[in-house]
């Protein structure tokens, strides 16, 4: 009887146990020259929270990081990149196994077209820079998922809802979260966020201020009963 | 006997007691838009290195520093910036009172011409980016230098001390400090150094590889040398 209630709490502490969980995190850097780069304000820190929480959900995780100043703690699987580039590799190559992928990264959406191997010179007056599109990670995992339940973020500044269900429909995803990064209290550097999550099949939540580890453990809720189909 | 002999030490280890000197570090940041931004790969070592060798010969030290995830010991008043305008502000507004003044931060040269106030909405194919000059800090003191010891800092990946004698002049510094760049094992993001100084005065020498600390120590020497009128 003991164990039994042991084992209960077990399963029910750990229903993520034998799933494959994939979760990127981070920003990109695009090289411009050997000096110089384009990035963004990522930390990091919601991706590395939710790898912490799908291990303690009992999961096998794989975390794909681009460049931040954070540890993660042992038994997470973790793959550094550097470039979107990377990124795309990193993920595309691991994406056949896992049962959840959770792309948390902002990734760059460009990188200069031309990038030199000696530091540019540089020169009076303006200068152009050549930008074009790097690989779309989350379209491509959209386009070629299978059993895989995959999750992105929308990191907005105004029309925060609209947004992100255009990308929810268009990206082919299971759910989104979004995230208000014009408001200085939450998002990139904090240790705090505060987002909204919407599912394919209509489950909606807003999830209030807390921390990172906290609104993924939220999320991870979200997810588990949208898999499970509950509708509420 | 015993005291005279601790004064002398103190005297002979403190050769900067009482001058003031004011030392950057680190990279700055170039906004594009709430999310994006332009910068490089300076880890700011280098300028806290300095700064602790600075306060170590009794100096009073002013770091004004980009973003970057280092801390300084106390005693030395750090003053945060992130752009390459808010570093030409908190330079040129404590310039005055300066003894020394070591630019070691790569401050951008350029940035986006327009900053948008929302997160640019990514589009189809590519993309063109206006770039603007930023204020030339160091040309700026060099103009406007009195008293002050004015190093600057070159970073190249080729034609090392061409473009550093150039500069050494163009920007009328009294010692330029010139790093390879391009060497992965040095520079940038590792602890240890190797650098070339050469002063106006014709003092010059390679700085072996060592610790960023070790490598301070070492320019600090040649510049109080070459302060002191000392020519080899």
């Amino acid at each position: 009887k003991i164990i039994e209630v042991i084992e209960r709490n077990e399963t029910r502490a750990q229903p993520l146990k034998g799933k494959n969980v994939l979760i990127t995190g981070g920003p990109t850097q695009e090289t411009i020259d050997p000096v110089r780069f384009f990035t963004n304000h990522s930390s990091g820190k919601m991706g590395y929270a939710l790898a912490e929480v799908a291990k303690e959900l009992g999961a096998n995780v794989t975390l794909v990081s681009g460049p931040v100043q954070l540890d993660t703690t042992s038994g997470i699987e973790l793959i550094e990149v550097t470039t979107s580039e990377e990124m795309f590799e990193a993920v595309t190559t691991r994406f056949q196994n896992q049962d959840i992928v959770i792309k948390s990264a902002a990734v760059a959406d460009y990188r200069p077209k031309h990038v030199s191997k000696q530091k540019l010179k540089k020169q009076d007056g303006p200068l152009v820079l050549e930008l074009e599109r790097t690989k779309d990670i989350l379209k491509y995992l959209g386009e070629h998922k299978e059993q895989q339940y995959l999750v992105g973020f929308a990191a907005e500044t105004e029309n925060l809802k609209e947004y992100g269900k255009q990308k929810l429909n268009k990206k082919n995803l299971d759910a989104i979260v979004i995230n208000d990064v014009g408001n200085k209290n939450i998002g990139f550097k904090s240790d705090q966020n505060e987002v909204h999550v919407m599912t394919k099949n209509g489950l909606e939540k807003d999830i209030p201020l807390d921390s990172k580890v906290e609104v993924a453990r939220n999320l991870f809720e979200i997810f588990i009963k949208d898999m499970a189909g509950e509708t509420h």
